[in-house]
């Protein structure tokens, strides 16, 4: 099980300081979206040369040109790429070539994916790595979170590993655990607390144990 | 009726050339998902410092976090911003509620939106300004190209503009404009020509002429 820090509002200068503080607390740095559209691609490089331990996941969010654009990232040092649920199979078939040649690895986003288990066994079909149900950012305010997805997802996927992202936070933390998702994705639930580092090493010591359990 | 230029596969340097030859013949310039994602929101800054006569669209192709992504583009210069059909309302309404503050335009993609017809009228009813009707990149291949969906699209909305994409090129223009949408977006079909000026005058010309008759 791996902790994942999303880095959504951030510059290259922000995210390197961040990253100084929780760089050996966590497993995966996403450079989000947001982040991508203000800095570019120049954003991955910078952190995958900075922080090479850390694997680097270009929140590209795909939807079209699958090949192209993943190959972009991963040209520009991205461990994973994320292509969209909603996407056609055939961006998405895209991304799984671009990672293949690159010998990298693919997520797929579920956000906003109607029909969840159906579609999530269709995207495992196309050979993506892993399968992320994604509560959006947009919906946090009205009181959604992953879980029920998370729950409602597991049972029609057979071997790819399975992400969770969207307001998790400290206190959501054990009842995503008791789902065993393969990568648990934390954005200003770490960002947003006074106290990163500290937070960021409670859910790291949280996952640990759990574990061990 | 508008002629809009997507440069996809371009970076500033190239898309500044590009423009210096055609920035007198197209009413849009389109800052491509794929460019936006190698540059960052400098592309859209620097094009709409170079050409500001023209109109910048920002192929963001929101998904999530709306208001926040959309305000970065519309600060960085923007006139246009694209948000997803896909996406959930409450997204499209925060990009809706960005260019309300900006005072700017919105257009919604509907690539890979299923049951085109009833949620081009949800996201009419949203607010945005332009409904595009566009067919993926990677479905080019397999022959699929817009037209099928602009005419379906057509009587199910009532007052938002409709733009069309995917693979439009001189070739399809005629067809295209029978159904006078209000923006037409061409790609490769004019950057991918070896005598690219010729080409967007003659589209420009067909566009005209179309309107005058």
């Amino acid at each position: 099980m791996k902790l994942q820090l999303a880095l959504d509002h951030f510059n290259i200068q922000e995210a390197t300081n961040l990253l100084k503080e929780v760089a050996d607390v966590i497993d995966i740095v996403e450079v989000g979206t947001p982040f991508i559209i203000k800095e570019g691609l120049k954003a991955v490089e910078e952190i995958k040369t900075g922080f090479p331990h850390l694997e680097v996941l270009a929140d590209l969010k795909i939807m079209d040109a699958g090949m192209y654009e993943a190959s972009m990232a991963y040209e520009a040092g991205a461990d994973i790429v994320t292509v969209l649920g909603v996407s056609d199979d055939e961006t998405i078939k895209g991304v799984v070539a671009a990672a293949s040649k690159y010998n990298r690895l693919v997520m797929a986003d579920m956000i906003c994916v109607k029909n969840l288990a159906q579609r999530a066994a269709e995207v495992e079909n196309t050979g993506v790595d892993y399968v992320c149900v994604h509560t959006a950012s947009d919906l946090h305010a009205k009181g959604k979170n992953p879980l029920k997805d998370l729950r409602k997802i597991k049972s029609s996927l057979k071997k790819v590993g399975i992400a969770v992202a969207g307001g998790i936070n400290k206190a959501m933390l054990e009842s995503i655990l008791q789902e065993n998702p393969e990568i648990i994705i934390v954005g200003t639930g770490i960002t947003g607390q006074k106290d990163r580092r500290e937070t960021a090493l409670a859910m790291k010591k949280m996952i640990n144990e759990y574990r061990r359990s």
